[in-house]
């Protein structure tokens, strides 16, 4: 199982806004396209994938690469499950995860929350990481990333006490949906050796 | 330079179509976000790149990175930059481009005009290819890629005469956007070397 944590900051934790102008929605079409990232190959997606959105803190909304249906590859499809799942927020009670559409829950769950409720091998990306060529690629890696902000000191401190190392995807800092698709071709490389 | 030429497929090639509706507009989401794959960093975007996007060989769009400006990582902006291009089609006289807004023109250059015009070294990317890893960067890449559509037998053979070599970036078929950002961390890393 691979898995993708990504915290959004100043993103929408309720359901109003426009699919029509995702910029304008705290960078909703970063998320979007990274869940997108997560999961779609030329033919069908990736089943062995969950991607976690952490909004602003608050919320979380999940997607399980298992149950999805019907996932299309571009962001205005995909912020429009995320905006699904915020109108039935609600429905999220505690930690307990609500499913919205298919595949797709959402729940209560802070950034801590969802980094213990992953298990797996934590892995920070940062571009003073690691080069992630010399590490083989573990079992079940969680990588963690944030939008276009930098994780808080808060955040971080956190990532860090649960990461098992930081790395890095290269020398030049990516955005996170692409950092998601280099992390994918390490891994579906075992580490840039298998083609 | 590095040069990333995408042949799209049943694309439009006259501006009518919606920036709200762009998965029904021959996979025009595709093709945008393999223009922003192409250029954008967390940072600003990469000036030693040019992206083609050819139409239906009728038309090709070229993306100039040292003379974009204002080009947003989400898709509807960029097809918006796209359409512009398409709206000044007639501007576009033989296989001498027209500018229709900063750094980005329209030409009826076909498959084989934009590759011949390329220059640099041609590299179809194909999944039976040679892994990328075994490959020294040559230093100037043209990498040829199609849609979410094979190119058809006569596309491929005129790519075959123009190419080094065909080469993979793995053993999973992975759409044209997140191809081209495996292929810039190739380079970014001196294939996979530098950190």
């Amino acid at each position: 199982m691979r898995q993708f944590v990504v915290v959004g900051h100043d993103v929408p934790t309720t359901p109003e806004f426009s699919l029509g102008d995702l910029t304008g929605a705290g960078r909703l079409d970063l998320l979007a396209r990274c869940v997108t990232a997560g999961f779609v190959l030329s033919h069908g997606i990736r089943e062995d994938v969950r991607v976690h959105l952490v909004l602003d803190g608050e919320y979380a909304v999940h997607f399980e690469g298992s149950e999805l249906q019907g996932l299309n590859p571009d962001e205005r499809s995909t912020a429009a499950l995320v905006r699904t799942a915020l109108e039935d927020r609600e429905e999220a009670i505690g930690h307990v995860a609500a499913e919205t559409t298919p595949g797709v829950s959402i729940s209560r769950r802070d950034l801590a929350a969802v980094l213990d409720d992953a298990g797996g091998t934590v892995l920070r990306l940062h571009e003073n990481g690691d080069g992630v060529a010399g590490i083989d690629p573990p079992d079940d890696p969680v990588f963690v990333l944030s939008d276009e902000r930098d994780l808080t000191d808060e955040e971080a401190a956190l990532v860090d006490e649960r990461a098992d190392r930081c790395v890095s995807l290269g020398p030049r800092a990516i955005h996170a949906d692409h950092a998601i698709t280099v992390a994918h071709n390490y891994l579906d490389t075992d580490g840039f050796s298998e083609y």
